[in-house]
Parts: C-alpha cells; structure tokens; sequence
C-alpha cells in the first residue's frame, strides 16, 4: 500500500504528524533505528517495540550481498526475515556505493563494483535497486541516487544531481511498473552545497507523484552551517502534505533543528554505534564509559533516565562489561542510545501537540554542555 | 547463610532435590549456566530466569583481575553488580590459574602468576581465593584446589591432591575465621584418574562439615571412561544428604550419564561457547548454523523447541547473522542452547518425580544420532 501522510499539528515550520503504511503507523517527527543487515545491532524486534521504534530502515546494498536478495524473498520479505512486524524504510543503495569509491564505476545505466564480500563485480542500476526493494516489500523504497561528493564544484554537484534526477524517474518508473507494490517509493533532493541546485532537484522530482521526498546528500563531511543553509532553501519549498526525510542525520541537536525547519524523518547510525564504542547520551551531554573515572561509579549513565539500562545497571558495570568486550554491555548501550533518541522524539512530538515547542527547544538546547567524549 | 539440601525423591543412585541459599532455592539435578565476566555471554538476568536458571557461576579468579574485588565489594557483591538476585556459584580460580601452565609457579603457600591482563605478578593462596569469595557474597564458594595435570602419574595425582587436601584445610578455615558467612563452602575431591587416589582425598574432606562436596579435576583431555570410572569409585561414597557438583562437565549425555550415577549440579560453557560458534542442540543432535544447507533453510533450528528463537527466526536468518557476525546472532543462539541445556535438566527432574527416569534415559540415548557439527 501507498503510505499516506497526514499533518495533526503545526509550530512554525515544525509539523506533527501520522504516516501510515501496510505495516502501521509512524508518529512523526520519528527516528528510525538502523538496521543495516537485517537486525538493529545487539537488539530483538520485542526490545525496539519496548523502545517506541515504529519503524525500522535496513540497507538494500547489505542485504542484496549477504544474504542475497532471493534469501529474503524466500521469507515473504525482509518482516518475516527479520521477525519485525512493523514499518521498514530501505535505503536505495546509492550512499553505500557511493562510499565504495575505488571499487566503483558510475556510468549513465547505473553503478558498477566489486563485492566487497567476493570480489566478484556487480551491477546495480536503478531498476536493480527497485527490484532488490520490491522483493524486500518495504513499506517506503527509495528511489537510487547518486550521492555527490563533498566538497564539490558547481559543475561536479550539477551533474550528479542531473544524474540523481534521471535515475529517480527510472526509479519511479520500474518501481510502478506491475502490479500495486507494497510500499511507496520516496524522491531524493540532491545537489551537494549549491542551494540553486538544491531547488532544481526539489522541482525536477515534483514532476512526479512521490508519497514522501527526502533531504539526501547531508552528514557526508559538511558544516552545522552548510547543511542548516540547505535545509533552508529547500524544505519550505517541499510539499507541505508529504512526508520530508532528511536521511542520516544525526546527532540530538541535529534533530531538533532539522524538526523546527519542518523535517519529518531520521535515521541516523550514531546512536546504535555510539554505544558500541562506549559513548552514552546523558540529558546534559555524551560520557565515554572507557573512562577511567566511571571505574567505581556506582551512579546509572543518567539518574535521569528510566531506561532498563540505567533502573538496573551502574557504570562501573558497564565500564567492566566494555572493558572484557562482553556483548552484554553493546546491547545495554545500544538500549540506552536508542531510548534517549525515542524518547527525544517522544518529548518532542510532545511539546508540539501542546503547543510548547518553542519553550521547549530553548530548554533543550541551553540544557546541553560540551560532551565528555 | 549456609545452604541446605534435602531429597525428594531418587531412582537408584539419581536424586530429585532443592538446594536452599539465602537467594533462593535451586531444583535438582540443577545446571549453571557460566558467567565468567559477571555476565553469562549476551544474555540478561531477566532472561536467564526466564529460561529457568537458578543460579549462575561466576569465576573468581576473571573478576579478581577485572574489574576487580573492591569494585565488586563497593556494589555489596555480585549479586548487585551483575543485577542477578538469584544464587551464585562462584569457583575457587584453581581451574583459571591451573590454565596459566607457564605463567604461574605453584608453591605450598599457594599461586603466584602473572596477570594475562597486565603482566603484573599476582599472589593467590587459599585465603586469598576465600577473600574474594567472601567479598563476592557468593551463596556458594568452592575451596581453592591445585589441579591435577591429565595425564599424571600416581605420584604426580597424589602430590597435587594431597597438596588440595591442606589447601581445602586452609580455605575451610578461612572461610569460616569471622562472622556467620554468606554462603557455604564446597569441598573438591581431586586425585586425577587414580581411584585409590579418588577416595583418598574424598576421606580427607570428609575430616570437615561442607555443607556440600565436588569433584573436580574432569573435562580435562580424559576418555569418558575414564570419567565414568572415577564417579563410579567415588559418587557411592559420598554423603547422600549433601549435593554433589561435578565440574566443568559436559555435553547433554554427560549430563545424563552423571544424574544416573547421583550428580546434583552442573556448570559447563558448553552450551554458550557452542552457540557462538553457531553449533546448535536439537533434539537429534548438534548442528552448526555456518553450514551451507542452511543458507536458505527456512526451518528452526528444532521443530520441536519452543524457544523465543526457534518460534520467531529461521536457520536460514541464524546463518545470515552468524556470517555478518552480528551479536543478535550469538544472543539467539544462546538463548536457544541455553533453553536446551535447562530444557534436559526439567526433563530429568520431571522423570525422577513421575518415577519414570529409567525409560526417559533409554528414550534419550536412543534419540541421539552423529552431530553434523
């Protein structure tokens, strides 16, 4: 089914909202957990739904190598696959071949490249990527594009935005080709740093009926500044009833500024690998639990927090778990990351369905000082 | 508090019991699953319970080292400090620094060994071991012991066993030295595969009250007959009122064999280690998970277990995980295991109490066939 998108509340250019797909409903402003192959690391399906995650993204390009596309597509799909009965975005590939870089070879069909699994060369085109997606059954596709470099020229940056511009409407295309798929298809926004581009990309995809459009091109190496400024020449000109993804982004902060600029949608890796690397969320900032200070800590990660991690645990445990390399402690980190993310969606979505956005974005934002890690 | 043991029912020489500690009562024939590090790998407390263990074992000689005994004492034991409410075991580090072979130099005093972790020189004498037991709070601690090479010759057997003998002596009588104890203090019968020797050291422990006994030094590179032929020369002697712990051992039909020679009490990593290295029990026998018949197999890994990973993935998403090296996999694997492991353990008991444990054990041999592993 194609997901549908309706706006309940509005702060400036912030929005609440309920995206809605074959497998539920998506309260946004939402982040969506990664789970690159199939499983958000460390965690079970029960554990993310215990969390609050409502959707999860997994990665085509992963998943096409290992296990490979016809594995999947024995299961029914990438939901039974994985045991999640809930929404799954997939990723159309494009920023993991883009991020090949030497074993790559872009042309106008699509990409070319060695597995890094086998070494044997692949093609992916965006009829490929469609394919891999639809066999997946994603609630919401996206369309391949070609992730332009950072920094770019003007002439670099137009040229792979034309390119991302042309393979979306391929995308689009062979997505609707047969039969009524099982999700939607979103557009991507490219053109690097070059706010001109940027427009011209957003009015090249409106030429086509897309049920949500994402930011794409962003956390590739830019600036608070850069990435700001583009959010601002193009979201105010997405349509207002569609859904808006700003893929991979990002840190809290990151979030709440993109939310008051009018974004629905993140995903971003940092919270699952932050805690595999020990650097855990508090509401004032990271900590690293390598430290050595926390050797005798007795205190939770944050004695404001009620996640399991932190009603059961201290971080003299956690720091020892980190120390023998003990999965136990990757699993309690990832818990606790991903419950500060949810629940900053939560508070979030909160204060806009009181209409105490504003107020609380100040709070939020004084509230935090420089991190520990 | 000092544990206590009764009998509820027995078949020939194999006994139905509950061993009773100030953490609660433990269902015999019991097995403990092993959480070296204060953690049985990639599991929670919740669900070891949830799986049916009563007690866990955790290894003196790891947590000495890290994250060590005053971090431990500062959370009021290891109860706290691993978040487990339930009984604990915890061994003696005989076996850990009996491992060391060329690190570690033996003396009458005790140990003296350099640190795998740091390279510092560590001394560990039977009182040091009862110190950090006693700080651990453990409900039972077992007495350091010195143990036995395999093989070894009578003389070699007899010197390491008597040397265990006054090191059992000290531990006893440290153990003991100050205020009532928290747990109970086990004896470990030694003397290598020399029966003569076997019932030695067992008449030696027998001079002091142990609230419980164990025999140690098997799961050593000895044959199973070997094995079988010391229980059979030392089980039938030893107190029938007091629970029985064999160590270190085994595979399920170790397990089986040992319940009908009059064992109470199990540990063993088998069951964990196996399952990341993806070697998984089924009824039948072992399979391993990395094996290319599963690449597609959408099958759990026993159609007749119904534990949380064999209702919700298949062998085929095990595999995929296990390849990707993902931790879910390891996490599903033990659960799995782990669930067959204290699966076995609820059979036997449930046979001792129906009376029916003869042609439950026939009906178990017969059952098994060659592992695929």
């Amino acid at each position: 089914m194609r997901p549908t998108f309706s706006v309940t509340a509005r702060a400036g250019a912030a929005r609440l909202g309920q995206l809605t797909t074959a497998h539920g409903v998506i309260d946004t402003p939402a982040f969506m957990p990664v789970g690159t192959y199939g499983t958000v690391k460390a965690l079970t399906p029960e554990e993310l739904t215990g969390l609050g995650a409502q959707i999860v993204l997994g990665n085509t390009f992963h998943l096409m190598l290992r296990p490979g596309t016809a594995v999947i597509a024995a299961h029914g799909g990438l939901h039974r696959f994985m045991h999640w009965e809930h929404p799954i975005l997939t990723d159309s590939g494009g920023f993991q071949v883009f991020s090949l870089k030497s074993l790559r070879r872009i042309s106008e069909e699509g990409v070319r490249f060695r597995s890094p699994i086998d070494g044997a060369e692949v093609r992916f085109t965006p009829e490929d990527s469609m394919d891999v997606q639809l066999a997946l059954r994603s609630d919401i596709a996206m369309a391949l594009d070609d992730c332009t470099a950072h920094p770019a020229t003007e002439a670099q940056a137009r040229e792979s935005m034309e390119r991302s511009m042309r393979w979306a409407a391929r995308s689009f295309a062979h997505y609707h080709r047969g039969e009524a798929p099982p999700g939607g298809l979103f557009g991507i926004v490219q053109g690097g740093m070059h706010l001109a581009l940027r427009r011209a990309s957003l009015e090249s995809l409106l030429r086509l009926d897309w049920p949500g459009l994402a930011v794409g091109g962003l956390a590739v190496g830019e600036s608070e500044e850069e990435r700001l400024g583009v959010l601002d020449a193009v979201v105010p000109h997405m349509p207002a009833d569609r859904p808006r993804y700003l893929m991979g982004v990002g840190r809290p902060e990151d979030i709440v500024a993109a939310v008051l600029r009018g974004i629905d949608l993140f995903d971003c890796v940092i919270p699952t690998r932050h805690a595999r690397n020990g650097h855990l969320f508090t509401h004032t900032g990271v900590i690293n639990i390598r430290n050595s200070i926390h050797r005798s800590d007795l205190a939770p990660i944050d004695s404001a927090c009620d996640c399991y991690t932190c009603r059961n645990y201290t971080r003299a445990y956690l720091r020892h778990l980190d120390r023998c390399n003990e999965m136990l402690g990757s699993r309690l980190n990832t818990l606790h990351n991903l419950h500060f993310y949810l629940g900053l969606m939560r508070a979030l979505r909160a204060a806009l369905a009181a209409g105490a956005l504003d107020g609380w974005a100040r709070e939020f934002f004084a509230g935090r000082r420089a991190d520990e890690a």
